[in-house]
């Protein structure tokens, strides 16, 4: 019998697929393989060289050839840093104009690595710049909540291969942000304590979820998993929001990740995928009901009208069979 | 400037992206164009001849040379209609087992047609399966939603092109359809008045979104339409759940449908689609706050990471434009 599982941070029920569930290694298709990619691309934008293609960088770090890692607006901005936040609109169209930041962190100047193939200090910079131009954009009083993500492979929604991330700054809280927030205050009141910290320590007691640890972080497939090798990386301590990590923390999450994506990078032979690190809205200033995470979605099955109609999802993956299965992968050279 | 737009059904805040927005005719990608199907199929379980491989049939309706359209349960169901509706886990590990409902409707004995390619009267016959078998299997009391729905295209989730749809009776009720409800009774507290019937006299007023119109269905693009071509069809009288619509209605639904997903299909080059039906919660005897609806969405364009990560949508092209893109479209024979 298939069996339904409550996922408690996003409230979603999940459909655990047993009548039709694969094992972990088919998710591995064969298909995804690619061919190889050049350490450089003279076409492409943000290779070193076409500097003059993206232009009012915003950040910046220097290599041993120049630069080594970039952060400039996006060239199709899904928001703007200029203007007013204006509301418009008459009757129930609701219209605001779209202010806000929507900038691309080029990661390397390498043409053809990944988070999980650069070093863990190249990719501990790349967080450092996350949480740098998060701590920036959130001054500005327009801006209500703060996204970083990245779209891995076409399949994930990204047609440049070069190695970088998002990060959109939106001007009004969002829907699913808002529910998320409002469910985790409703936890606090009840409990008196961080819905996330009480997961990751169930999860902790449990084990059969558990992914790896380190001094600083926790990965685990969520119990509800909504889809195949859904992660979660919770950072130990409690903190509302990313900017609230410290140096060592960053150091520690680099390591974490890296090694989480090269796990998935073999088990799965590259998969597209998505991460995203979610926040508390900027404005919240009580610190206790939120935690801030990073949630990564290979992009292995479809979502299709079922889960489009029913709002339910379903997973054709036990999460602890797939957990169990990462927990046997090598992450290290070799 | 973007524009950001707020769904004032589904909540959702969307970014039109007059930046790189494209023209109404830029999603007809021609590369979806597929090798020709052949009517019949031996390989295909749904084809005739081959109901051996779908036991257990629930509905049938007769046609000239056998059957004309055939109901059986899912072969890998993700409900199933035995046993008790459980709850079990401990703590936060909440687990439901997975009863309820999970059912195929084969439309057609042809391996080779679709809603679009049907007589009127043929998708009259399927719309009737649907309002039957959602009423039986709502009377079950393990039951709270009833969702119909369809993929078309590989892109959208199937790999079997037979023409068919499912039904999904769930035994809770989803968090995205207590949130929608949770809205729509708000709108009624404040406004006296459902939202839907609202936004659907909103929109006929404006005018600028409304793909066609018939005696008793509203098909227009949303304002803020959460994808480009996302479609609503309302029936013009209020009613909170899809089996309380009445013969004649159905048979002018039918049309209505036909001839919307005629212009998808012809002003898209057959692109692939999900389409769902949407209704109250089963038990929610007060037929005031929701009105049942069919949402279609044209899978033109990729979900990625800022959808993902923000909750927020982005939307390449304007309702306004591909509305008027579609009225421009013959859907009659020719």
């Amino acid at each position: 019998m298939p069996e339904l599982r409550l996922n408690v941070i996003t409230r979603d029920w999940v459909v655990m697929a047993t009548e039709r569930a694969m094992r972990p290694d088919e998710f591995a298709a064969a298909e995804r393989a690619r061919p190889p990619v050049e350490p450089y691309d003279p076409e492409c934008p943000f290779c070193p060289g076409n500097e003059g293609q993206t232009e009012g960088e915003l950040y910046s770090t220097q290599g041993r050839d120049g630069w080594q890692l970039r952060v400039v607006p996006n060239k199709f901005p899904a928001l703007v840093a200029t203007g007013e936040r204006r509301r418009r609109g008459a009757g129930l169209f609701h219209v605001m104009d779209g202010v806000g930041f929507h900038e691309v962190v080029i990661e390397h100047p390498r043409h053809d690595l990944t988070i999980a193939t650069m070093t863990e200090a190249e990719v501990a910079e790349v967080l450092q710049a996350y949480r740098d131009r998060y701590a920036a954009v959130r001054r500005d009083p327009r801006v209500e909540a703060v996204i970083i993500f990245k779209n891995h492979g076409e399949a994930a929604g990204t047609s440049l291969c070069h190695p970088h991330s998002q990060l959109a700054a939106t001007p009004v809280v969002p829907f699913q942000v808002r529910a998320r927030l409002t469910e985790s205050v409703r936890f606090f009141d009840e409990h008196g304590e961080c819905i996330f910290c009480r997961v990751m320590r169930d999860e902790l007691a449990s084990g059969e979820r558990i992914i790896l640890e380190s001094e600083h972080f926790v990965v685990f497939h969520p119990f509800a998993a909504l889809s195949p090798f859904h992660t979660w990386i919770f950072p130990r301590r409690h903190a509302a929001s990313f900017d609230d990590a410290g140096e060592e923390e960053l150091v520690d999450f680099a390591r974490v990740l890296r090694r989480t994506l090269r796990r998935l990078r073999k088990g799965l032979n590259d998969p597209p995928y998505n991460y995203a690190i979610r926040s508390v809205p900027v404005k919240d200033a009580n610190p206790d009901y939120f935690h801030w995470y990073m949630t990564i979605i290979p992009r292995v099955t479809r979502v299709a009208g079922f889960e489009m109609g029913s709002g339910m999802f379903i997973n054709t993956s036990l999460p602890e069979e797939s957990a169990e299965y990462l927990r046997g992968i090598p992450d290290e050279e070799g």
